[in-house]
């Protein structure tokens, strides 16, 4: 997606060789419109597909999937990181790790919001090692729902989380995927 | 807003006198098109403001944000409330009471997202005692920012928040105001 990719050449930065910055639009400010194309651009890339529901995971994930779900007219429901009084005791629960905050959580979907009969897309900011998208994964299996595809906007094709999924026959479209990061470098896959 | 008061006597639940589960369509699962209605709402209580960001905080204010700064054409900057290695050092910061969690943390906005130039709506989808909406208060003036005011989807008429915060003369429009909750009873405000 170019206007993707020039935005993030234009304001994103590589911190190190692992982590992109790109909360001027992303993931702490977030330039809605740009969310809007971006939401277009996974209705495309869907658009054979038959979806009743987004899932995310909360935080980044929440702003690009409910922008995006006014593409697909479907709701979004997004996975919860922490305890609330608020949740419901029947939950479909996977455990996480997280390396940017170095931590394991647990995820967890309400059973009342995701069911067989669903279809779902997940969609998620980023696409590293791949453990929030297989933690959704597995909530969408105990839910025995079906898993259309996950639509990423940014992968770092040097982790290990694109390939494993597509291995596992996932619909996997990623809307910018990076091939390398570095001090001044950040380098996207041909497409 | 007429059609969020009947979608919370519809679908909304008081698990005791305070606290009112609306996950099936505003913070677990998301009805995008209701977001869109409330959106719009927003965009017409504060029609006579110019607005040049909106704020909120994550996880549950986010999806309202980025849905209702689609009317108001600005991008939204939601507070952080988790240390992340992407975050940069300069924030401004400050530390709220949760009392649906029962603890205390510290929020966080990158000093890049926020800046005296700025007129700020707050966007949150509770307001109860008021303390995250005192606390991204509390930024907007670390920021040397212009409050335009708070928009809040349901308020709890029956705690303080919106008492304080109208006396402080922030402009407060909820869109529906709970005077009373408890089993089998949602009691709105007359407006």
């Amino acid at each position: 997606m170019q206007v993707l990719k020039e935005r993030i050449l234009k304001d994103g930065k590589a911190l190190d060789e692992h982590i992109l910055k790109v909360d001027s639009f992303l993931n702490h400010q977030i330039d809605v419109t740009l969310m809007n194309e971006i939401g277009e651009a996974f209705k495309e890339r869907f658009k054979e597909h038959k979806i009743t529901k987004i899932l995310t995971i909360e935080s980044s994930g929440i702003a690009i999937a409910c922008i995006a779900a006014q593409y697909f007219k479907v709701p979004v429901v997004f996975a919860k990181k922490t305890v609330s009084r608020n949740l419901d005791a029947q939950t479909y629960d996977s455990v996480v790790y997280s390396f940017t905050k170095q931590q394991h959580y647990t995820v967890k979907v309400s059973k009342r919001y995701l069911h067989n009969e669903d279809h779902v897309l997940i969609i998620d900011d980023f696409l590293a090692n791949g453990k929030a998208a297989e933690g959704l994964l597995e909530i969408v299996e105990k839910a025995g729902a079906t898993l259309e595809g996950v639509g990423i906007v940014i992968e770092k094709g040097f982790q290990e989380g694109g390939k494993k999924l597509r291995e596992r026959n996932v619909k996997v479209e990623s809307l910018a995927i990076i091939d390398k990061l570095g001090k001044d470098c950040i380098e996207f896959r041909d497409e």
